[in-house]
């Protein structure tokens, strides 16, 4: 009876509230976007001119009234940049209210109110976003053509350091540490290419599209479009208002390369272990530990790794926002701004961080050559045995049998003596001593693609044409 | 050979910083959480003066020197409090620090320095976000519970309200609108039974962990857990630091709601087209259109939905970030923090919203009626015939043929003259017009669960026992 | 102290086991791929014969050596074509092993011992899957070319169709059936263009990469490329085989795909309700009711709709299993084969089902004329000012008004009277009656993109381009 | 032109098949779902035998009916064991058409038709997914007791094994072996308690929820829950045949626990990498390389670390599919079924894998004393300084100053000199010498949770407990 009567008294005390008319405070806050999309005043303010500028030529509105926006909408955006637009709380819900509100305070209403002519929210607050993303995705363009020239630059210096290659974070065989280098750098180097073409598909204009079903009023759209440096039409208008694949795109971009940082990064913590290590931090890029004075943590590097969770969490909720829902615009949409700028800071972010991480770090030819062990080299033997006509799944069992022996007696592979060697299998001659040279081990993969000197050189080549 | 300057110039430019011994302020940037751990200002300074009493209590530092510290600590939260408290850019980098840091300007450093005795970051970090949590999410127990109170006073007030009920959104059978209503309230009334679990599991202390190896002065772990109202230990060091399961949990909770709020949602968003009409929302809830004067548009459904993406990527996210961690602290946890703020503050925003959706829409009994339509109760022709003793797939496809029957003559199934059912088969009999009454087809599915008032009545009783 | 003895007793069963040799039977179950990979057996054989010609050409196996190889991979071919290939439980733990254990058979392992010479079972297993991709890929890329050929031909069609668009599921303004049809014609088309973006990137060879290191007897990588069709090189040993990123983009894809797919299924289950009743699909894509013989249900619609979210959990799922991985190797990766193969099935069905759906259902020309409702003109009001020259915020306040008008009098907007309007706004004249025309209002909308039936013939075209 | 004559034949020959009756055979594959649900046969019989047991005690069918019933449906079980039941393809679409089916040949359709009578396949289909998941959970239940059985064995028989504690992979503070063990039992324990609450959830009964409105013959609902074995009532029909939370929680439930594996296989790869050592797996659980025979991969583990991202994927995908779905049943919960079994498998197996490897592997006591460093005493040091009264922050100082000494000097921190010691801060004794032992080191963390003896012992105790 409590019960029922605290369920009945709840549903009053909410109609009681509509009744008399009012707002739910906390709805208004649900609703409103103008805390994370006041970032797009520029682009909202150059949308807004080159719309106007269409309308006038287009004979909507007066060449004079146009100018009139335009130098008001220039006054609004100034206000912006110097940070002394006033957000009208409870009014300003967004930035395109914000700013068409101030143009009439600055212009009259007569005249702002021409502004929108045709024009539906729908399609202004898209159009602002392509501008932006644009925009950020080629600044991203930038960080990462630089990481590549770092990480060129230090696989071409540090050419000659040779460490162990891992799989299965076992030993396997030496490589290069240019070779590792290099093995981000061209993955780095594919993000880079996809990007450009995300880039592509992101600078397409939506003005033009109305709320749903296109522009009464003829507009030029590729007049607009030529205008703000767009690439081109989105060609139907309801899909033009409803389509936040350039989002998602860019969402899934970013949520690869980050997973590309998580393994560099993780590569990276390993190798900067007590146990491994071949690497060492800049302090700028470590931290200490609040009770442990020993600790050179290396934060950076899990921050970089960890933000792949951030960045992949972005991608997913919003395809989520977008699944099933009906066509055109609903407001579920919304939920793409937000992902978008946090997504968009953290991966231009973490390449930064990343270039300096690495720019920075110093590598320990010592412990990466004493890391090599000569079983290693069993690949080799059996490479060497190939070479003197054996098939190679014989030669296999061959060279493992040679790793069992050394096991066995306690001897490293490599000072295994002829007679042992010839006790395993009597194709063996002198020349296998030759086999136990890491450098020569490298040089000998020199297959395009492979750790030798030339191949790790040409790579390089490659990368630099890439960019 | 451009390119190749251009990497190297890069490269020496990130050396010289570090050379220069200077910081990369983004690194700063990106690697501080005061921006947004500094909620957490109060439970910090609450776990603090728990252990400061236990560090006294066992004798690690003396009773005034505790009196000082928790002297000086409720001054610091009072600062916080009441807005005045000046975080020291670059210095404070979390929460944890700035508030130490104001803590030793205000009673001095000799004592200060006393507080973090065995103490490490990582079980203090842990142990303000399960503070913090446990009592978010109790008041998200609240808000849900006011929904369930709002859901059962409505279904209690418009029992008689009677409309189809749908599968594959094709109208299938009668229903009582409360029945609906419930269909929700009983799936909210699990999440709410979930959610008292995963407050148990939250709501455990991780104070007296240490780094990761535990406590090296006796410190007595219950105390603490007592004075902070924790309902018990972790009971393995390494596990207290590293374990974000408590968050993951919230998340997966959260998003799963979420998922319930999309549904219902969804329906609602339906039920209120023009094309079926049953609900119209409150204007508190509704928006206008920038471009089309005539329209209502449910923004507060759509953005609730939507949300349910939002919610979802946070946890996707974090699942993502903890990964493949090793074991113990990695700074990877950081990015615990910031999905659980948004999360909650999600979650606890769109209950509320839904209550007051819910609460102020307006239902429209005449368009309910008017969308049944006769032949949903096609099966309760094949129930008839049932009780006749005709086996039920028999009765299927007589019913069908009825159907058939109605499509062909264009006559409404419940119009079909006597014979005209005879004629199909001939065990219908005079009686068969009394199935075409939609209140009496409700009223017949009485078992446990169905659509009878009776058992509309019993869930709500459930309902109410759960609360 | 029972609880002890049971887990010293588990300790040594398992423990027993390991001491005796044996393996675990699950860990071979669980290790194994074959039951999966075996679909990849033509690719296989194709790379295996590639590889020995190379090698051959390299001076490493003889020319008549490689003729047997060719000549008994050929004849392995035939086996699994023919369904006579028997799989070796325990040993066959993967298609390449059963592929080299069955050749062996076949030529004497003398020979066939040497198809493996410097190749590993990394750089094999991962051009396998490259070389199906890339197939199975331009098969979609044909079913998608004819999902836009059936779009195109109903919109071109059924161009006189006219039908209320919606925003946020409300009745917006009037558009054409084609427009709609187009809407996601246009979105498919961008798929379309993206796909073969991916393709280009899934098309590179891996073969030469080795184990990790590259290949030591300077095999002719550029010619195995040519021989299996490869578009390019993946230039780095160690990343070509560590690099799943070509499933990736492939999963990403075709998440973004289904999305599109479940938005357009959304709205065709939505105008397939007896509410809305717009279109009426095929028995083919129907399905009834075991309880309630009226129904037809949408169930092609609802499966198209659903299965978006495997082809997402295929994504998140792989990117999960790469997060974090160190570089190169690790048998983590075995997880990208299942979910690839599974996500190219469901999205190359989705399309081929979509296009059957839509290619047969039937539209309501009345229903849909029916649903018009003349306050959807409001815009249209509003736009009859604007050329008037009143401002078009004036302009939508006074169309508001005029809809409020007809609300209170009950008379649709379109029979008010003359003096009911020049009530509300003077500059209204007589020629406001022409406003009233649904055909007139599509035609209006006549820029670039938009609903005149010009703009909609041009989108066709674009799209026809396009393929 | 040749483009548009392309779509106009595509299209005509999608009508064709449809105008001539015909299915589309893809669409029938792509909706059936005997090649799965197949595997729920005996849950469907037990099923249908309590539904048909409760509609006898309803008099809607007679005694006799239903033991003729009863008996059919035991030998339609028994074809399904003996592997004899022989599936009509085209006619079964699902498990329980197929039952039924068989049924009606081996009784007559007479009696068999009346099995259905009043229920719905969608409640069904639950029904037999909640039976079969229920029993599958509580197999899962006991494969977990025995992991834990198993970890708290190891920690017991292995408590005197001292290695470093890592945090950010870096040496942090020297624990025993057995306090790594139990900081990931602990962590499975709490998957246990979770399980428990999980499996109640899922054991509730739908039966006699009808298609969506309830059942009409007063069927007795709780005498059929007792028959299966349930716990209770799903308590709205609506919501119970619309409701598969009971799949999403497991599903949340399986990627969480696989996160903890993939947490704790992290860790193990690295201790059994060659610059660790610590452990060494089985060779049941590890396999060696086509191309390097000095290799050991620790294979179980990697694979282990990467099907979390396929439990993940199972989550994400099956969560995707509900969002925004209208209530009651669509056809898009049929996605449900697939990723719940192999969640299922792959959770399971993956425990058992899990505890083989853990079971098996062999521990290096040497290579973990050999990796502990007197740098991780640091704490210890400062811990020291603390006792004599120092406050904490200025101890962490002149601890670091210790350690930079240390580095500076060259001489392990444990061999400064005493006069060294003091030059650093006079407060230092003669007995700091006494810190300088690792296994005192651990039993100076004597608080609950931490690495001493009786500390690790209790947590032992505590596990032992929760099982």
């Amino acid at each position: 009876m409590r019960l029922r009567a605290r369920g009945q008294s709840l549903l009053a005390d909410w109609q009681r509230l509509v009744l008399l008319g009012g707002l739910d405070p906390l709805m208004v806050k649900y609703n409103e976007s103008i805390n994370f999309d006041r970032i797009l005043y520029k682009q909202d303010i150059r949308g807004s001119i080159a719309y106007a500028r269409a309308n006038a030529e287009a004979g909507i509105i007066s060449r004079r009234e146009f100018e009139q926006i335009e130098k008001g909408l220039q006054q609004v955006e100034k206000e912006w940049a110097t940070g002394i637009f006033a957000i009208v709380p409870g009014v300003d819900e967004d930035i395109h209210t914000a700013n068409e509100r101030r143009l009439g305070e600055i212009i009259g209403k007569q005249v702002a109110g021409k502004l929108h002519t045709g024009r539906s929210r729908n399609e202004q607050v898209v159009c602002d976003m392509r501008l932006w993303l644009r925009d950020e995705l080629r600044a991203i363009e930038r960080h990462l053509a630089d990481l590549l020239h770092v990480m060129a630059a230090r696989a071409e210096r540090e050419i000659d350091l040779v460490m162990p290659g891992y799989t299965h974070l076992q030993r396997a065989q030496p490589i290069r540490w240019s070779h590792w280098l290099l093995s981000y750098c061209l993955v780095f180097a594919t993000d880079l290419e996809h990007l450009r073409e995300v880039i592509r598909r992101v600078n397409r204009c939506p003005l033009g599209c109305g709320a749903l079903a296109g522009n009464p009023f003829a507009i030029d759209r590729d007049m607009m479009a030529r205008e703000l440096g767009f690439d081109g039409l989105l060609w139907n208008s309801m899909a033009g208002v409803a389509d936040r694949d350039f989002v998602t795109e860019t969402l899934q971009w970013g949520a690869m390369l980050m997973q590309h940082v998580s393994r560099w990064a993780e590569d990276l913590i390993i190798y900067s272990t007590a146990e491994f290590g071949f690497v060492r931090l800049a302090d700028a890029y470590s931290t200490g530990s609040s009770l442990m004075p020993q600790k050179k943590n290396p934060d950076s590097l899990e921050l970089l790794r960890g933000k792949c969770g951030r960045a992949f969490g972005h991608m997913a909720g919003f395809m989520m926002s977008q699944k099933g829902l009906p066509s055109t615009y609903n407001k579920d949409l919304q939920e793409s701004v937000e992902p978008m700028l946090d997504h968009v800071k953290t991966v231009s972010d973490s390449i930064q961080v990343a270039n300096g991480v690495l720019a920075t770090l110093t590598t320990d030819a010592g412990r990466m050559r004493a890391a090599l062990d000569p079983s290693m080299l069993a690949t080799d033997i059996a490479d060497y045995l190939v070479r003197k006509g054996v098939p190679f799944r014989e030669t296999h069992h061959i060279s493992g049998r040679c790793v069992a022996k050394a096991e066995e007696t306690g001897t490293p592979i490599n000072e295994l003596s002829y007679d042992q060697f010839c006790g395993i299998d009597n194709r063996f001659e002198k020349d296998i001593a030759d086999v136990f040279d890491y450098d020569m081990s490298v040089e000998r993969r020199s297959a395009k693609g492979g750790t030798s000197k030339a191949s790790v050189l040409q790579q390089i080549k490659v990368i630099r044409e890439m960019l």
